[in-house]
């Protein structure tokens, strides 16, 4: 089995942490290749980033949708996903719906800490895609860039130590890392924590590979339905979605 | 008072069409300017439509950031319309929630008519955007493409007036037209109907005029902040964040 | 275009205010005129005031039925305008529902300021009544009365100034004054506070003049149908649902 | 005890009817005195007629404020009951609360069948004020005026049955007679449908009772506290709030 | 009349208060007949506990079902009342709901305190299984044990006094006390903290009265009719479903 | 890693249906190991059926706690899971969510088919459980009691096929087969129904395998802490809460 784990950024010391994350938790059978999209912000901290980092993550997708049996969009907005679903049959599987699934096996409700403030509504917003706001116990923002938690680490680790804190206060009982940034980091939390902090990361790679196991493939009758062939203009031929499979 | 409004396709006569309908309505002393991007798909039917729509919408709103003192995104799923408020102090009107504001000032509940059965998750997702499911009473998706809405206006009309029926008898009192290439329909649909059908970028341009009158600007102290500076790989110099008004 | 703004109260100055206000921000062909009820409570604080002011309300919307284009209730539980919207086919607004969608369009979620505890399920009720809860941050009621707002403006603004930071630090980016008696506070609010005011009976001027200009009327086929004819005992001949317009 | 049951509206032979159904289901020790508004709309089908019916409602218990135990509001729209809340300690029930508690311990889903088709939102409106919402399977509207239900029992039955059946066949297992001149058509109406049918009046004045019984009175902390004492212009002096009981 | 009234754990002094209180409120010609389960968890404070308590709560009602007229379930989630309500006919009545019922009659908002923290969820679980969470302000838990609510009841009410007033200032106007074992607390928190208190044993009494002098019964459609008759392994032959009326 | 896989019901033939599927969808290092309650009813179709089913469920898990690194229940009510949460801190799976959450990554919506029409409100409480409501379209009850499932594979086969229709028409994207005794027949109606229906049976195995190889482990902090140590008359020795891990 073949997944590709596509970083929502173009910050490549994060793909490879994704990739090794990714990796450390594949089974035996599962190859795990991981990218960076060929353009796009850095870090995706505005609904702005966001924007400008989906039809490069959609790209990614594109160029290799014949080469993987599953994709995985490492960012925790779960950027482009309904697209991603349009241009192919295989499995995508988003890191936050992956790591709130995951959460929601683990405890009554689930906290999500996340990175700077102003993206408290992007959370807020994913969390209701994916339908799981009533499980949801608390969304904490903190004073951490993107960057920072792939940099800093033990700042980071200490910074969203106090923010989980305060997530178990407002009745959280397990945790998600609300940034593919922090994978890596749930270990040290859970000991710090004494709750379970759930790697959105690593729990999109296992639930990526149910859904090859289980051979299942993505809804073609109505949403997801392969794009309408036209014309979209100022995109290469290989992003015309008339080139698309059925 | 000068006021953008940007189609959120790429299909000219359509925008034509917006451009034409705008000015019917604005006031006496608005200037207004219709404006196709400069590259996307002729039509936003999908997701992926959209998504690769957005970075040229938000190019039209960024090139002429300060020629205009307001801007409408024409297209009713108000595509990348966080971003743009992101992007800008000046007010940001989409046509959904402008057509959803009026829509709820006439009737007890309203519903919206609207193109293709796949559309039907996205324009449901709008709706909660804007936070006014409550009093959606129906959403009636049809047969028609987008580029049908504005090429074959009697066979639109006729479509239209069946899937106005349908939103009736599921409680709707009033009718929004959920695409920008129904502009122009509202007038005929009401005499058929017998109910109020609200001419979505007709709405959203009295929705800009009035947040001009009234001098408020967007909030800039969470969400809508100017994305912070940062490099943006494959993306021109006018579109880097550290080149936004504050 | 001619509006007539009505308050909610008895309190003659209050109305003068409403007047003021409304008319600082019309356009120039419109002409406002502002009306105190003929009799009811001289604020309305409670749901005894509201429900006594009602029909002195309604009262003012009919025997102008015909000289005006639209009618904008100013009081911020929007009192009555159901009834107002049955009584007319001409456009009705509240103060409440206006100033939510303005706040909602410079904002990811938008609080509200207002007047006495007491008040809290009254405000949360209309909130509700527009269907915007799912954008409403923060409900914060003051130890202010309604009379207060008016005839103390320092003071009320002072104490507003402390509930918009409460409002904020509940996830507001935008305020609505929660009081017809606070409008032409909202300048010096936005000040002290660094967001958006909505000024409610200003937004709601608006709103009216582009339901007019849209040439909108009220849906007359369920909800908002002329009542149906029949004896209302105690009540004067001019309010007998049987003489009003189909 | 003593308990004043009180119709919505000026319709004396169903304020009859009430207080015989009313008196039908009282407990010996319980005395109930039926009553009806000095003025108000003879029947109460839209939001103008419980408008203009709820000042003189509000009287009737003024007026016999110390001389009752407990009031009940007979009018499906639970009319003006927080405002009744505010005026006396004593408890305020409404027929329309009564009968979804009575139905909610009777079934896992309600359903409401009831009068004209305008009725509809005005009854999703009083569902939602008591909060049941999420209990509430089907709301049924007819072609039946509330005058219709008193006077043509055997039409009104007929046209009940065929409601009953369209709200089980969406998912309700009891139902509510959702307007006071229903009372007594329950026993028909089980007979005919096969599942329990709640009449409103009766399963007030047992709510009624058992408050009184429990010696439980209104909250005065907040949102039912006294009217703050103010001029109340054009009504008389009993109805001032300064009279009220503490 | 005839109420059983079954305690949901199996500790006697705790079934005997409940008996105490359930007399007390009861009409002159309610026989009240308390009972303890015959086997069952001592006190339920977790899922494990209220899911061993069930079967003996229904066997509790199985073998008196002929010999009374309602049943009342003492405990505060109303422990398997979905399956009571399949095995009888009769009237089954949980205090958990009939105390939100009466609180939602006294208030605008209710609160609900209660035993220790892990029961959050459950408690929670409670309110949206009787559909009001949308009147619920406040869940406040406490460091209370169920067997301490009974034993040491100064102090448990010391608790609730600290617990009620965090409910009120997170907006409860009333509250219900979430556990059986609070039965006889209400008057003097009532005193202490100046809200209506209600003894959810006490209210359910009177619902069971009052269901059974409606003379209403069980829906038996659809979710609440009589399980299909089938081998029931293990279970002793009077609780198989095949010997249950229809 | 070794998994236990508990029927909810006592019926074999299902018990060893549902081992054959999980074994099917199991990785080459896991052991799927299948069992059948030692007692309670042959089918879960009631609430009182379910309930009955509970506590040997729970004794299924408590006598292999030390055996398995995880547990599926398989019927699809999760019966009992909150409770089998607190009783070990290895993973506990439910079929229904591990269904839903697999549906989620493949539709825009998903809708349930499942058995008997007086199931639906367990099916809908088993969807808000979970937490999912908001993304699901439709569920759909069939003439189809559980041991049918299992012995009539081809008439189920046709009944699936026309509720699944059903359940497309009303905005299901994906299916889930809402009953253990389906397991198997996803293929054949994925083929005639051309959407992906799920197995619930093996996505829970998959979910349980992903806990495990992630290492995570139940939160016990709050609502999923091991049940507090008390006397449970009439259970024996190994199911005492004082006997389990901590």
């Amino acid at each position: 089995m073949r997944i590709k784990v596509i970083n929502g950024n173009t910050f490549v010391p994060m793909t490879e942490n994704i990739g090794e994350v990714a990796r450390s938790v594949a089974a035996s059978g599962t190859e795990v290749v991981h990218a960076t999209p060929k353009a796009g912000p850095i870090s995706i901290e505005s609904f702005y980033d966001e924007y400008l980092a989906i039809p490069y993550i959609l790209e990614s997708i594109i160029e290799d949708e014949a080469n993987f049996d599953a994709f995985v969009i490492a960012c925790w907005g779960d950027p482009g996903i309904e697209a991603a679903r349009e241009i192919t049959r295989k499995p995508v599987v988003g890191i936050a719906e992956a790591s709130m699934y995951v959460a929601n096996m683990l405890g009554a409700k689930f906290g999500v800490v996340t990175v700077l403030d102003r993206a408290h509504n992007l959370i807020e917003h994913t969390v209701n895609k994916v339908g799981l706001m009533p499980r949801c116990a608390s969304i904490q923002c903190t004073s951490l860039s993107v960057i920072e938690t792939e940099e800093l680490r033990d700042h980071a680790c200490l910074v969203l130590e106090g923010a989980g804190r305060k997530a178990i206060a407002e009745g959280a009982e397990v945790l998600a890392l609300g940034c593919a940034g922090m994978s890596g980091l749930d270990i040290m939390l859970e000991q710090r924590l004494g709750v379970p902090v759930v790697d959105s990361v690593a729990a999109a790679i296992k639930m990526a590979e149910a859904l090859v196991a289980l051979g299942k493939t993505t809804s073609k009758i109505k949403t997801f339905a392969r794009p309408e062939p036209k014309e979209i203009r100022g995109y290469p031929a290989h992003m015309q979605s008339s080139t698309f499979p059925e």
